[in-house]
């Protein structure tokens, strides 16, 4: 029997798979959860999306394409940033990516040798620890504040550093688990701090499009050199089509491009195809954030009554994330327990914050209203009954 | 502007995909290329596979599945080890991949920690040494020789472990871009002699299904704690699907989930609702393995007289992997002339050989028999013209 590797022994279980896995063994067996464990949209990928897929089908070809993607999409995804940011992005700069999964791996292999430290926000996704374990990196988790509403700062990088040299600093708006998003002015300063530290800024902006009422700014704005990673996940409703997208540099550009080759061949064809009709489903899209804007709505009226009260109202993304330290110091018992006996799945906190995630659980709002409202009748039942 | 990384400045470009890029610009500014460059059938995807994904548009759900795959197709895949080698491979120790290259990473990652040492063939698929140096290990290169069909042996092994001490060893068969096929009886010694030295054995079997009047075996028949790589781009002509398995070890299945679920999330899932389909359609497949077999028999019939004889009739796959020592010493330039002067795009063999690629091309023979005839026209004109 091989033995496991060191680096891959120290990767830890990413909770909410192991969730969802536990929740599918359980809708296997009869029962019907309510699944708020994943950040899935249960809208289905928009018509225009479908069409292009089913169009690639009547053809039968399904090509490897370029590793750096088809030039149709990256132009695509350029104008996009002129046209919602006013950000010039040369098509060039585009890289297309099997989910932002490779987006990370690629910005990390790129930018990072063996040892170096990045700032990752904690709490956090959790991906990020593991991706950067993985490559023989080191996360510094650069801590945030439930006072401060999880929101990163200057300040917040600037300790991160002095308490010991990073390499690099990414972060996330809107974010998961939070919801919080850096505000554009925020979101400048820290691209200040990064660029007078010489840090490489990696901006990870997979909920963009999804905010309730508070603008989102592309760290393009502030640093043109920052490295910016999206996928069509989130906002487009297309995750298990597995694809994204990344922004970087001219100079990186080759560099990410003989890696891409080498460790993907290409991102899938017909997800390629389908995700370019996506830009003409905004109508469509907004009606799925409009819907999610209903659900938060649902879950922060209810939540107080159900002791889930301390819980920030999410800016954006489609999590609440719970302190729950008034009902458990276990938050992984409590949420098996919870899907279990209410047939709720959610995700433990410890995912997201190694340190104080032991009572907190995030909450997904991405499924449809009857779900959310289900979840709120089933947790009464539980939490209350 | 943030700098490369030592690991992604040391990766080599994949030129097959550079070629393929450059071709592909070629044929936009109007000219036809004959695409001999990429190991890629022109067959499309099977009728079942192609109804598969569009049943699966028709209800426009396409979610993530869990990290280690759908179970139906893991089942499925299990079975098609007990048909097709009769040898029995439990389902959880199925993973489904995206693509044989999330095969390697996730074998990589979880058997090998920093600086350790991996025998690859050479000649060999370029991405298994860029991967290894990506992750921070040391390819090493087990030299195989042309007098010797370049087919890997025990000895050779056990010589490239003398040299420096390996942690494992890395085996394909049939070749990329040999088509080499190792027989059974010698890949047995091969897994015998790796379990001697007590290095992990990884096979990458993705051009099983493809031999002409030779039979394939699975490391699995000599070794059950073999690491498979398999993918359903060739055989099953999915390429661009980007969907392919692993067979691994019960005791390594927990970290190559772990892994899987953070830097995948999941392989994508039309493609792999789309794979289950495929093992229905051995009929269509066999028919264009037929094809491939024609396509051989042409080009190893007109090689010779167009100076190309110095070129082992592949067992397997579907390249040719010529010497072209007596036409030049300089085989990447040589490919640019032969793509801007005959319009036929071939692989320089530096890509699967740093010492003696100089003086090899790949020919891939996966299009259809036209391309292959006009290919060969092409070449008549512009080596003999």
């Amino acid at each position: 029997m091989p033995e496991i590797s060191r680096r891959a022994a120290a990767v830890a279980p990413f909770l909410a798979m192991d969730v969802m896995a536990a929740a599918a063994a359980r809708d296997r067996a009869g029962a019907a959860t309510v699944h708020m464990e994943v950040g899935q949209p249960s809208a289905p990928a928009p018509r225009p999306v479908i069409e292009a897929a089913r169009a690639v089908l009547e053809s039968g070809r399904v090509p490897y394409t370029e590793a750096l993607g088809m030039h149709a999409l990256r132009e695509r995804i350029a104008q996009h940033y002129r046209e919602t940011y006013g950000v010039a992005v040369e098509s060039e700069r585009v890289v297309v990516t099997t989910g932002s999964s490779a987006g990370f791996i690629l910005a990390f292999l790129s930018l990072f040798d063996a040892g170096a430290r990045v700032a990752v926000p904690q709490p956090g996704y959790p991906a990020y620890r593991s991706i950067l374990s993985a490559l023989d990196l080191v996360p510094a988790p650069m801590v945030l504040r439930d006072e401060a509403r999880y929101a990163p700062t200057a300040a917040a990088l600037r300790a991160t550093h002095a308490a010991a040299p990073l390499a690099g600093v990414l972060v996330m708006s809107p974010a998961n688990p939070s919801g919080t998003v850096i505000v554009p002015e925020r979101l400048g300063e820290l691209c200040a701090a990064a660029r007078g530290l010489g840090l490489p800024f990696v901006s990870d902006e997979i909920y963009h499009g999804l905010s309730y009422g508070v603008p989102t700014a592309t760290a393009l704005q502030f640093d043109p050199d920052a490295v910016v990673i999206n996928s069509f996940s989130k906002y487009y409703c297309m995750t298990g089509w597995r694809i994204g997208w990344m922004v970087v540099p001219a100079g990186l550009v080759r560099a990410v491009e003989r890696l891409a080759q080498n460790l993907y061949i290409s991102a899938p064809y017909l997800s390629q195809v389908a995700a370019l009709a996506a830009f003409d489903a905004r109508e469509e899209l907004d009606a799925v954030r409009d819907g999610y804007a209903r659900n938060r709505a649902i879950l922060l009226d209810a939540f107080p009554g159900l002791g889930l009260g301390r819980t920030h109202p999410a800016d954006g993304a489609f999590y609440l994330y719970a302190d729950v330290a008034n009902l458990t110091n276990d938050a992984t018992a409590f949420c098996r327990r919870m899907l279990d006996e209410a047939g709720v799945a959610a995700t433990p906190g410890l995912d997201f914050d190694p340190a104080e995630g032991a009572h907190h659980v995030r909450f997904s709002f991405a499924g449809s209203e009857a779900e959310c409202r289900e979840a709120v009748t089933r947790l009464k039942g539980w939490l209350t009954g």
